[in-house]
């Protein structure tokens, strides 16, 4: 049952993100208990002008 | 008041959206009693990618 | 497959919720031609000092 | 660590989400005394025909 | 029409809330030219334990 | 800068949320390189009767 939803800076490829769903999956397999098919895992890509830290775009960040 | 955030695997049709949202706000308003123009409702198209069950992202799937 | 979140104003009664996800659910399976077993919904609720509409919170209001 | 989202009707310019995150981190450091560094802001633009009120989707209201 | 979700370490007074939400809808006015009343602001209180940062739940750290 | 998001039924142990969130810090870490400190997780505990599959709450299922 535990769902997850992850939010990411865009540009991963989709080897990575096939890695991470993959870990995350079984980090929760391993210390809850939970069956696999039990595991909802959602990525969401955020834009670098959508993410803001102290203030500033990570757009703007160098 | 109440606001819905439904996440859907990306490709339904305009049409779809349209009749889900006007039957997820009638059945709202049936069992809650709220008034209509109270209920928010934003939709989220999931890339097939980006949503795994079971650590298997649907894209892997047939 | 879809998810939806829900979120309430709290007070609501458990036979409220229990026809409020009833008629969600189906809801999405008359629209979108869902399996029912393929929707989850999560309710949360909202104390009324935690939610505000035009800066001023719910439990503020008459 | 306070950590915002904000869901907006898309359509904004980049200066317009430029000065919001500013104000918004400004209003969080003023009223709860967070280093601005430690404010998180998300921005998701979301499509008129995904944001439905009353059942009507803002694609459908003039 | 934006609506924020605010995710804060537990422990704020309601005095503190009513700054926030009022600061913060205040900052989507004059930068979006939004109607006070068309924002919506929803506060999450998080237990220490229920938010962690590099691994280590912030009830672990001084 | 990743940030995860875990619903869970209520029920796991401060124990098993420490493991939890230890194990995905790891994933995250091991997937996509990012440096520890840089992952944040929330938790968020769902009432049996606050989640519902099939429509059907999972208060009710045995």
């Amino acid at each position: 049952m535990p769902t997850l939803r992850v939010e990411l800076l865009e540009g991963r490829t989709l080897e990575q993100k096939k890695a991470l769903v993959q870990a995350l999956t079984q980090a929760v397999v391993d210390t809850l208990g939970s069956k696999p098919e039990a595991v909802d895992i959602l990525l969401f890509d955020i834009k670098r002008h959508d993410w803001a830290t102290g203030g500033v775009q990570w757009s703007e960040r160098k």
